[in-house]
């Protein structure tokens, strides 16, 4: 086993960085390389080995590691989760939630994110090198599923010490992971917050990922997935793929809201093909830099494995078998302008929770921000969520 | 001026086709090209010369020519609403609606569609020959709005020596028209049902059809827009875009009912790329099979048309001013569970209408089918039309 560590961020509290986020004490990252001893048993059935795990910590470990808040990202996140991102040095995706005095506090909780199984920022996946060949991986990298997703999470728990966690959450995604590691180790959870997620992906949600994945299969730079040993990069397949996902991550309203048919920077249409509505500038912007900074094989492979999540599958077809017995404290969140995760998802876990009485609040946030919602600061949001952990903590005598 | 008429039914009545359809009563088929003395004035500010108008009509036109209702098209229609389609053997897309006996009665009605200019149909559009140049137009098409394709049906009604219409109804993208047929003709228009339509396309709406367009574009065989000159075929491009777009046209409910996540031909998932969900595989044939029927650049053009739609914005940015002492009787309908064109959308014509007091009805169907619900089978909305239209007939003493 490899651990390399290094700290990416000053470990001054209360600085700016250059972004403008307050510093966090203490915000590390590393990546942990697990060899053939502990080869990562996946649910195609292969066994994976070797395989490297990258994460990212906010905040101090406390002595008796009581104070872990494992946050999990969505389809294009990463474990930069607050902070000031490596390579865009833009603030971390949730660095509105996660910091020093917000609801995940870094003063108090440990704040761990790993990049997910299948991921493009460090952890194993289809562009890191297949030892067995020499080459980037590509279509030969094994399918992964979001409980495989989770089973490298806990490796890495394992590795750093760590058995019980105070709360494990994130929202989409990142809200599936949630659910997969409240059942599928309901010991090690003491608090869960899935956020505009599912327990199962819906036919329409499947049907979106699949436009993306025929979009970027459809790009000749594509290369039935070998496009890394050519140099070559799916570019325009990617960025449609990405336009076609982001209209689903806002509301109609929060459309009409930004930008209306606002014109982009002209006073009137210019009977072309250019972008002369600002929504369409601003879809061509979201392909184009989202390109720069993902693997296009890894949007494959996590979308499969977001499409192929159905936690009451794997619990003898009942979600509330899922559940069955836990002592786990739930918060579950939806948002009423979500119409990608929509509010009947999460009843239906709420509903699940119930069947054997469990610990379970559920928050519906009214905001017209859709899906994206999950990302943004909503003062609401950010209450219930800072409530919720303060309880748990209070609890755990934290 | 040049006009062909060849008919493509049977004159029988009550025999079948080979479709199982119930065969109509004179249906025929035609194109006439208007030349240089009729060039049509574009809202780009082109003069188009020479250029052809196809369609369709089904029933006959009566003595004083007053039994007329014009059908438009939606996106990637055509002018066969009824009958068998020449050339996929299948029954005409509104063939539930417009037949003897039927709602739009061909017993009694002359049923008109024509072919949308930029279509690919027959009227004249993007891949159709440049006479300038002798090579098909391709982007050197001018862009053309909804009131141009309106301009043309009116050109051929002139040329058939029609001047009021008893009805002029369509759904989504032919209820745009059917808007810009009673505002900017609104003597020749005695009675208009727009059907899950809107005054003008919405941000998301605008959004998606930029995914759409993206993806033809992304195609390396799109060849800015050349491709005829030389053979090929942006199919892949086309493909996705279709399937974008087909989403967006089903409810999540329908999906949920038609699809759920029912595996395609398999027991278990495959753990790869393949179609392992009916939905994908659904999908994919949605795709495939469009681009054998529909033409790249016109998707673009079709596409654009919508997108400039703005009702209000050509009368002084009040759509109440766009009918402002009409005598046009309307029905305005929705359906509940469209997300493409909403409700609200269709409130606000009505809103408009009443603002003059005009004769309006508006009638919601309740119906889990999504946007495509306007070319189903649906009871209560074929039920609306055939009472409505029954009444402006009878009005007519027809």
């Amino acid at each position: 086993m490899t651990d390399t560590k290094t700290s990416n961020q000053p470990a001054e509290k209360d600085g700016q960085s250059s972004a403008g986020q307050p510093e966090i004490l203490y915000a590390q990252e590393g990546q942990v390389t697990f060899g053939p001893d502990q080869a990562l048993p996946l649910d195609c059935g292969v066994e994976l080995s070797p395989y490297t795990v990258a994460y990212a910590t906010f905040g101090i470990l406390n002595e008796d590691r009581s104070n872990v808040v494992v946050v999990c990202h969505a389809l294009t996140g990463d474990q930069y989760v607050a902070g000031t991102h490596p390579s865009s040095g833009k603030p971390g995706w949730w660095s509105g939630m996660v910091g020093p005095g917000l609801p995940i506090d870094t003063d108090q909780y440990f704040v761990l994110c790993t990049n997910v199984l299948g991921g493009c920022m460090g952890t194993t996946g289809p562009k890191e090198i297949d030892p067995g060949t020499g080459k980037p991986y590509g279509l030969e990298f094994p399918m992964i599923t979001i409980a495989d997703m989770v089973r490298a999470q806990v490796r890495l728990l394992d590795h750093m010490g760590i058995d019980k966690v105070l709360c494990v959450t994130g929202g989409s995604m990142g809200g599936m992971q949630v659910l997969e590691w409240a059942a599928s180790y309901p010991n090690r959870v003491i608090s869960a917050i899935p956020i505009a997620s599912a327990a199962r992906h819906s036919a329409q949600n499947i049907a979106f990922h699949e436009v993306g994945r025929q979009a970027i299969m459809a790009d000749p730079n594509w290369e039935g997935g070998g496009y890394l040993d050519t140099g070559n990069n799916p570019r325009a397949g990617l960025a449609v793929a990405r336009m076609a996902a982001h209209v689903t991550y806002l509301s109609e309203q929060a459309l009409h809201r930004k930008f209306g048919r606002s014109l982009q920077d002209r006073e009137a249409v210019t009977y072309g093909f250019e972008a002369d509505f600002q929504v369409e500038s601003y879809l061509r912007h979201q392909g184009i830099t989202f390109v720069d900074r993902f693997d296009a094989n890894s949007y494959l492979y996590i979308t499969r494995a977001m499409d192929y999540f159905d936690l009451a599958a794997d619990f003898e077809g009942s979600l509330a078998t899922a559940f069955q017995g836990t002592e786990t404290r739930f918060c579950v969140v939806s948002f009423t302008s979500d119409w990608l995760f929509p509010t009947s998802e999460s009843r239906n876990i709420v509903r699940a929770l119930n069947a054997f009485t469990a610990k379970v609040s559920f928050v519906e946030i009214e905001t017209d921000k859709g899906h994206d919602a999950f990302l943004l600061d909503e003062p609401e949001f950010f209450d219930t969520l800072r409530g919720f952990l303060t309880a748990a903590a209070k609890e755990q005598g934290i």
